[in-house]
């Protein structure tokens, strides 16, 4: 049976690639801290839970299908704390941020469109521009940069006249770059020009440290109608599990026309909205912790990876990640190799490699993401692992 | 700003379609009586809502792509009950049986390769091909027949090269039909010698009458490599606001390859799925009163209308739908009407124009489709104020 060629061509998440080695590894007994994975261990706020108590029906019926009411409203405020305005109209509830970007290709992409992503990017991006069957055009960022974006005229040489949008992730995974207003009106300036939709993904937006705060396109009048925000509950309010995300723009015709993907697929779960509302009233004393803790973690990482021989990396600014370059050839093969071959205090790691972030073939080879969702005690343990674990790998290279 | 064309070609659901006329009639102060809707008002089996406070952590944390394993295990076990052996490698917990229809067309189908569809359909269907670019190959079925399947040779004059799937909902929405063994076995035939998919939504099996049951092609060994099951809790167990479906196949390369589509948006929400696998304890006794209660339903829509003069009706074996012919030209004017100008004892009807459900230009112009999730007093003044409300609509066309 012959299966599509655009679900062969499609890749297998590279940040999931490695779990049956970490399972077999766990299997031997061994401890595996997950340094490959944005999954935070911060507890959801309680009320979540205790909301999904309050719907008030016997028949768990479906949901609008541009979402609950009380949800939408509940990001109209959160929007409106952060000076942007937004109507109804403007929004549709979406299975996680992962769904809204699905709906945001589809919307502005016909088959074989482009769309010009700064790499190293998430990888799901590449994920849904192969089924939506649009091609990404990547402009490379170099990590001795910050992974900052290059100047207006790299873009310009890559636009053509199947170029669609821009797609940026910001603060960014997998790099933690925190892009510069600057940056941002830069892009504003090319989607204005070349009457391009800059999909700008905001999911990591509170997770900007060392008092800074990440600049949205959202704020530029101008380029309301070029506008598409991705954005999600699931690292904001660490809930990841309640697969609740949010298409919105100005552009009404946008959001009319993703409004017919969203019927087709009915709705998101209901229960899930209820209790994603309730989420608005989280105090700013947990954003302000939580953030306090995320900026410790990098601390305690970026201290501890800058001093093991031979690691390239620069601090991040934001987001809950870290790319590295090792002193190794195959980032890919040490990242296996570890799981497989090296344990120090009955614990091992996993990370993700960085190839898989990069669209550019035989880029990011030597690189690792790493991510701080774990505690600080874990994560220096990991620090010290990757470091005896260097030494060990590069003995069996010799 | 220029959209995609597939999206400008989406329709908007002809089910929802009507939404805003019933909305001022109930700022009119009109009650509106949805027969427009498959949203059953029979209540979720309690465990549902009692297993969401068994999840165990503080963390709401992302599931497995593949599904929560006691949810697999669930579905494991029920398809054990209905005589399929499947393993946990076989099935995909998806966002209702909407994802699921989804992954099935994407991963059989390229741009322009055909799937065929009897018609009358479930007009998402024609949505989620739009979507993935490929092509419905309509094969029309008649009221006068019960909506059952032409012979064989009416399928294999529209097989061409293209050809990659038939795709069938049984018991069927919007006609309530139930194939026979003859016809599903005449399908596995097809799908054999033409090498074809063949994706079967069933997520209606449990809602047969009359002491009849489904058949399903999961039965037939010869042909388990070509066939995808879609399946989903939200009609079984009155869950539709759970968004919890399944897709599953013994043919592992078609599973494997879908795997790589749910990576990408992730996992499903964590506690629809645990909540959902408590479901699989719901006793007999449930779906026995359940399906005496839509049968008693069926009988008394299907003795109402069938004594309406000029209405044409089959009754109908499964599922919660009737497609009914009126004596009028245009049942969508007619619907309209009947929300914007008729009311009878301060309440009116909502109901589907059929017209959306064919493929085929020009037909079903004339026919609704009715679906039965209301209780039976209201189901009988459904009746009432359709018939009254045909008599008053012909004088306003004379």
């Amino acid at each position: 049976m012959k299966l599509s060629n655009r679900i062969n061509n499609m890749k297998f998440s590279p940040i999931r690639k490695l779990s049956p080695y970490a399972e077999d590894a766990r299997s031997k007994g061994l401890r595996v801290l997950g340094l490959n994975i944005g999954q935070p261990d911060i507890e959801t706020p309680p009320q979540f839970f205790d909301a999904l108590g309050s719907y008030d029906s016997k028949v768990l019926k479906y949901s609008e299908s541009r979402g609950e009411t009380v949800l939408i409203d509940s990001f109209i405020k959160y929007y409106k704390d952060f000076d942007v305005e937004f109507n109804r109209k403007d929004m549709i509830i979406t299975n996680g941020g992962s769904e809204g970007l699905h709906f945001a290709l589809y919307a502005t992409c016909n088959p074989d469109d482009e769309v010009i992503v700064p790499e190293p990017f998430y990888t799901n991006y590449s994920s849904f521009t192969d089924i939506a069957g649009c091609k990404v055009k990547p402009l490379t960022t170099y990590g001795e940069d910050g992974f900052h974006l290059p100047g207006k005229e790299k873009f310009e040489e890559i636009i053509t006249e199947k170029t669609r949008a821009i797609l940026i992730s910001n603060p960014s995974n997998p790099t933690g770059a925190v892009y510069t207003r600057e940056e941002i009106e830069m892009l504003a300036q090319l989607c204005l020009e070349h009457d391009l939709f800059l999909i700008s993904d905001e999911v990591y937006r509170e997770f900007v440290y060392d008092g800074e705060k990440a600049y949205s396109p959202l704020k530029i009048e101008e380029i309301q109608q070029h506008v598409i925000l991705i954005d999600s509950i699931s690292k904001r309010y660490s809930a990841c599990g309640a697969r609740i995300g949010l298409i919105a723009s100005k552009n009404e015709e946008i959001i009319n026309s993703v409004m017919k993907m969203a019927q087709a697929r009915l709705c998101v779960p209901t229960l899930e909205q209820i209790a994603a509302a309730s989420l608005y009233a989280t105090p700013q004393s947990y954003f302000d912790e939580v953030k306090e803790e995320y900026q410790a973690r990098r601390d305690v990482l970026f201290e501890g990876v800058s001093a093991i021989e031979g690691v390239q990396v620069k601090k991040p600014a934001g987001a809950f990640y870290m790319m590295i370059r090792l002193p190794i050839k195959s980032a890919e093969n040490f990242c296996k190799w570890m799981l497989t071959d090296f344990s120090y205090k009955d614990t091992t790691l996993m990370m993700a490699p960085a190839e898989g972030f990069y669209f550019t073939e035989g880029l990011g080879v030597n690189e690792v993401r790493l991510s701080y969702c774990i505690n600080i005690e874990d994560l220096k343990l990991g620090v010290e692992i990757l470091e005896l674990g260097l030494k060990e790998y590069k003995k069996t290279q010799e």
